[in-house]
């Protein structure tokens, strides 16, 4: 378990980080339900409270549905820098990619995968050195086709994200995969209504692969 | 992992089951939310639908707030034999100590320690040649005080829970245990504000004792 | 045109064709907005309203979300034969379909395809010859990819509902059909947020269908 | 089809273009409801998708309810200008007339002809250069009767709008026109309750008349 | 002033005499509100009490919104003959009319001229021998031009009203001339939306009639 | 009938003048309901439009509920002068009492009858030469006893508005005075529940008060 | 203090005593808020569980808002003996009288003193042989004056309830006195809007009245 | 009684003191409900008006949820000094310790003792010149075994309390050993669902505590 005790870990991202967190800042108590959301997030808080209370790690959300990477960089101050994080998780692009296949005639609210990069590499410069450490989540689609064209967009923004990692010494955590290997055993219309907004399970399998990236599980 | 592919799973119990679950009956769809509820069961049925997808386990909710194990026998037909479990989880008895205690006032609430292991015993012979699998999980208070006079009732129905088990091969979950190891690095107040009813991290106790229990984590 | 003055029209279905309209009967008033729902059968009666006013053709909804082809079985009295419609028009059979593969635990939620192809031959059969003409239109998934299993699967039911179609002397209407041609220049993700319900463009897309199977476009 | 492929284009009006559009700006999506509204906008927008998808037009609207020619002025800026559209459609007049008429001891709330057309005519003047096509509609009220006073008065307003599309080159749409049609199968009560605001069948005539117009039908 | 001292005086009719009353039964109590609605009732409820404290009269509503003759019929015997009224006033035909040309094709909806009349005459020949005192009130539309179809229509309605009058010693109440009056200053659009349900000033105008009616103003 | 022909007339006062009327002026439209208040005000105004159609008189409502003289006057600028009223009428001075007698202990609520008086008299100075009419109607209490202290001493303030009345050449409305002869026939209990907000017979009953005062009854 | 440990009480009566209790029974728990309401049965069992917890008195209410005594005699069975209680608590009479002065036109809903005073004492027959103690407590009107009607005919209610009192050796609580001494130092204004609903300090006035009758005070 | 005629008695705390008071300023009044909220600060003033009604004590309440000594400090003078209490009774210190054991995590949020001492004393130091008299409560904890450790803490915040009040000469209200007599009878299920926030009985428990300190009881 690579997270230290007395730790405080801050997750950003969109709506999946985000599920209903509390505003200005969600934070996991043990006993209070909403203020994490109900997502990963909370499958993390959860397990690690359970498994690892002596450890005493403090877990906060500032997860905002809809954004892409050019909304993070827009609030990076108050939301990240400001509080201050030992470790830091980032998940974002879901949007930056979906927003070019269901808006196609909106290009302005997508995020091109240069301007992409170029973001979290820059997020990440600024915010690294302040840090105990870094993780870094790819984007994803529950779609089992890898040629279907949004699948195989995402998957360039999952390889532009694992290439900062490694630059970045990030813990890097392959969403993507994750997916792929629950999509061998269930249609995608089990888990997923819109192939990107999963319920329980699939926030579970988003945790576990978080858990087994910092070598919790 | 002791639960076999394609096997239906029942819970049963108090408001720590039901935790707002659908009526009739809250069954865990992997893309949906509320159906089992916000507790330890949607916990244990996203856990084995991410850990174990390929075993294909439906879980089912039939657990109502406030429920005595008097309440259980009423509804015992329509909530558990119609529903043919191959396995089935019974926790039950908090409110039947609670009430001995926070309605001193109104004995007909409570249900005695004789009334309770006969009750709860008889439901198990009823049922048990049935089941693949039969797992009984104890009451508990989320109280570190042994002498507390509530947290002291509560272990003699612990107990009771702890011999039934014996008697019917069940799996025996001992959540006061869980609760106790917890309890050790928190206070009770944050675990849960009434000292029953717990937060993300002690639902998350329960189910990991769970999955102990059917030897899945 | 093929609808004659002065018939009334009725619409059978599940979620596609209720889109909200009113109960127990949804009728088109010029007028009047929710009555008919919000979906192609609004769409057909507005048209159907504004192009062919001298025409005078009641247009009725009694389509229902969630609805198999074994709903539509047990409600035929009381919402098809009782309102003795000149015109009938069924579109059925997604959620044969979909339950297959969003709910693979809970198997006796969907309609397999024999089941399904005698059920609503036998529907048309006990209903043809009161009838001035029959519609049926396949059910349809807005999936591009022909190999995904559930869009194959629908391509099966669809398949029985145009043989049916000939045997009843029906007209026939291809709506998957529709929706290919429309995929050629759509992603589904900008159709459809879980590529069953289709936005207003979907909608009249089915309507145009509709309209061009009774030469009304 | 007038409108050229990747062309945007915008509608502005009051209540009967607004019909609930989403603020500060609706935009057609094609899997989206409520954006655009429920009215002609929708209607348009949803044929434009479905019979011209490889055209890709973005519709946006911006019509308020209550609005007269007089609020058009004042938010023609941000509402128009700022949105650099490539067509542009105007329906206005209906409240400038009807307060008039459902007012008459209020006058500041009304617009008499010349304020109207000179309004009218210096918002064309100042934005006609930077179009590639200008759609002007007619306000119209749904009675027959063309003796009644404020039909009479709406009348003359629609010459207004006539003579300003001429100068400017604009696609004239006359829905009084379209009414009128309709009027003679129809009784004023079955289409509109006030004879202003019509149900999806009158909408859907105000539709097809704007398509019409830009030879789209 | 017409009405006895300590008479109860009942009102039956549609929407007009409705206007929210309290269910089963509006009774116009000084202190209170909404018991007989926000219409006419009310209205001539509190000029009655006002004006004539010491007659002491009574006055309560069972009008139904939506009703025709044909729904007075059949809840006749709850609503007036068990309420043993000593003064009853019937408004009823507006509905009977208007569904012939709101709803054109759904027919049923309407009550054709003589089902009308002979209803109406079978309700007045049941009761009026127990009554001190019978009001007839025609039903009105709020439309200027006589030779417009509905207006035309509703006039042979009020004419069968003043006929039933004649033969039942009822007070005969003018609803449309009282209208027409009005209407030489005012356009319909500044009575009622819909030509139908004026606003207070319309409602006062109906009072006023009644009122004069029975001698009271 | 004293208002002239085109006149537009401002009522101002505390919640027997507000009852709901709409923010920020309440205007009667005739085909409209709520717009000022369910009290006298629209009494007033039904009455004129039903009964002198011809005169057009414009009706707006600025009462505001729990209002002294002394809230008047700090909101005479934008409520009254900003206005333009050619009559205004003013009916203050319930709060001013009450609180004397509901709130005791906290003094600083009510208005003495000094500053009362003088408020009063320095708003009509201000006001009345720009007016073509002014109305001063009493404060009153719906209790048949005049030795009740409340009663007494909203007496006082009756007695002050007839002598500012009389210095300003304004129609004098003595509430208090027709509530007096109403209560010769009820109970207070049967006109308000709380002796001062009464249910529409006195809102009636002050609205004929009103109409005597400008000889329109 | 007269009431035995381990006794239980039950409040019968009409608002003053029902005050929004749970609904079928309302129970007072220590640790919970509405389920006696929030009037003087709430108080009373406040005081009692805080000064004499050693007493252990259970304490329930089934007052009923509106009720008469013809009420509680409809409903006696199942709201009284039914619950058996030790102790049993009566206040009605307010509705009895109060209709007569409110609704004066609906001599149906009020109930005249013969009937009245033979009703209670009926009731007080039938269960006086059950009990351990029985309480009558008058209705009261929060009125000064003496003379005042409704007052008068109030007092005379109270004199029956007196009487009764005596014949069944019951516990007698004059809230009308209790309301006469705080009528000294404050107008009825001060105490309740409707001179019936007390708010705080008038509930705690019977309540001290009900305690100083148990000696408990 | 130590509080003299025509006092005005301010109450300041956290969440025991507001109990959902009204903004700014709560206020008792005689015939009102919620405005000093549903606590103990509503039994003293009931209890006041009921049993001292000619001292004409005025009662308020600026107590807020969730506050800490560090709030009060931040709002004294608009909350305190600008409202010039004679009496102020102030108890705060619940959520300085109860942060410290149910949010471990966030120490922020939580005051510890040496902090806690000096804010209560500089604001006793800051006010207490003006007052007539000053009361100030322990904070307490529902907790019968003097061991637990949160309980063991706010003991030790108490006896600072203490302290400050025999400085100041305030009248010191041990609202704990109030509880602590409570507690031998009760089991705390019974009195508060979180050990902290009490029912109606704990309310009543600390106002009778209040009470007997200032003499009135």
């Amino acid at each position: 378990m690579r997270i230290q005790a007395n730790s405080n870990l801050l997750f950003i991202g969109d709506s999946i980080t985000d599920c209903g967190r509390v505003r200005p800042v969600g934070e996991a108590n043990p006993w209070n339900w909403g203020e994490v959301g109900s997502g990963y997030v909370r499958d993390v808080a959860a397990i690690l409270g359970a498994a690892y209370p002596e450890r005493a790690i403090r877990v906060r959300n500032v997860g905002s549905s809809g954004n892409t990477v050019r909304d993070l960089a827009s609030r990076w101050k108050p939301d990240v820098t400001d509080l201050a994080p030992d470790w830091l998780s980032i998940m974002i692009g879901i949007n930056d990619v979906w927003r070019q296949f269901d808006s196609p005639l909106a290009p302005e609210r997508a995020v091109p995968l240069a301007e992409y990069s170029e973001t979290l590499w820059s997020l990440c410069h600024r915010t690294r050195p302040k840090l105990k450490g870094l993780v870094l989540m790819t984007p994803f689609m529950i779609e089992a086709n890898p040629d279907d064209p949004m699948r195989a967009r995402m998957d360039e923004y999952g390889a532009a994200v694992k290439e900062i990692s490694e630059e970045f010494e990030a813990v890097f955590v392959d969403t993507q995969a994750a997916f792929n290997a629950l999509l061998q055993h269930h249609h995608p219309a089990s888990i997923a209504w819109d192939r990107i907004h999963p319920g329980p399970v699939g926030h579970m399998t988003i945790a576990r692969a978080f858990l087994r990236g910092i070598e919790a599980l």
